[in-house]
């Protein structure tokens, strides 16, 4: 590991272990995925140890694995449909906070998790602003409807490409068991118009334009960690 | 069988086979789900023992095993992304052709299959045709993300139902493995707006209101069929 790395391990951890401060006893969290993430889970992980009671819902088969090992009680959106906070990982994040996600192709249910919470925060290191997101958007897609969502991400200016997977033949399978197409917009001017767009297409389960990010955590090269509320 | 049902059933068999006489040697053909549709991919069926060359793709398990009865032969959308023409029933149609369809649970790929075609092109009898939409509209949701949708129909005025199985216990499990929600919006008095109301929910996967029937063929009393086309 080179220097750069060294210290972008240790901002995501600063951030992890911040985001991970704000979880009280009683709460039912969700836990996303990720590699800032990992940090939280880790950091959860220790303070329940220490008594912290909680219960977490994981966005992943990731963060699933990760809160079984670091010891986190588990529940269910069937059970505690209604989540005090999630703390989620990105791709990319704007001016205004919206995030792009999907990287992990988890997006979905990190969708919905997100949505089902009263207060979300995105945690990042600081190479994830941007002024513009320009980063291709994720796509789940249902499988028949490969080509007909490529014709209408081309109808609206993006160039789309299926996700291939590494250490498995073919393309990456969600967790959900669909595709991933990965949508090249350029810079996207109007995050809010692309994704009422692109909700719009048949054939794509969700997209990874998230607008409710409620605080973002920003892991800063000078160790500290800078918090941008959202004022939309 | 009373009098009322067998002139219905007659009026179905009566569209079903105009709409089948608009398919023509060489076409890739969107086989629908539902009792008119399964009408005509009867009359395609004896077409094509007489010599009709087409290839269908089906939208759901009952129009495959339907089409393979009557030895339609079979295409899919990764090798047929698009189709000449579609043809499938409806539950409902208002008079600006906005369509809900959805009852046989199959919405998500039959809109697929509709937005994957050149044409598309409805059947019903009279009783589908109403002048302001009233009919629960279904929603395919994602297993997990069943109460955060059920709580956005809910802020959108609507009465959000999960559907339950019969000779099945517990829901209705659609092709795809997800639940239907049947969401009763009462009087739907602008569809195209609650169409992207329904699209920006997370968690649905594809709602049942369609907007893109260019013609639908309307089996009538006194046995003619009535043909409307789409002016929006």
């Amino acid at each position: 590991m080179d220097r750069t790395e060294e210290r972008n391990t240790d901002e995501k951890k600063l951030v992890g272990d911040s985001a991970a401060a704000l979880v009280e006893s009683g709460m039912v969290v969700g836990l996303g995925t990720g590699s800032t993430t990992a940090f939280a889970i880790q950091a959860l992980g220790r303070r329940v140890d220490e008594g912290l009671d909680i219960q977490g819902i994981p966005t992943s088969y990731q963060s699933l694995l990760l809160a079984i090992e670091w010891g986190i009680p588990l529940t269910s959106l069937d059970q505690d449909p209604v989540l005090d906070i999630a703390l989620d990982g990105a791709d990319q994040i704007d001016a205004n906070l919206f995030v792009i996600k999907g990287g992990g192709a988890a997006h979905t249910n990190e969708k919905i998790v997100a949505c089902s919470s009263r207060r979300f925060v995105v945690l990042v290191d600081e190479k994830k602003m941007v002024d513009t997101l320009v980063h291709p958007v994720p796509l789940e897609v249902i499988p028949k409807a490969l080509e007909l969502v490529k014709r209408q991400v081309m109808e609206l200016g993006g160039i789309p490409r299926l996700r291939m997977a590494v250490r498995k033949d073919g393309p990456v399978i969600t967790d959900n068991g669909n595709l991933v197409v990965d949508a090249d917009f350029g810079d996207i001017h109007d995050p809010w118009k692309l994704a009422k767009q692109l909700s719009a297409c048949t054939g794509i389960i969700e997209h990874g334009i998230f607008d409710n990010a409620d605080e973002v955590y920003v892991g800063m090269p000078d160790g500290t960690v800078k918090i941008l509320k959202c004022n939309r």
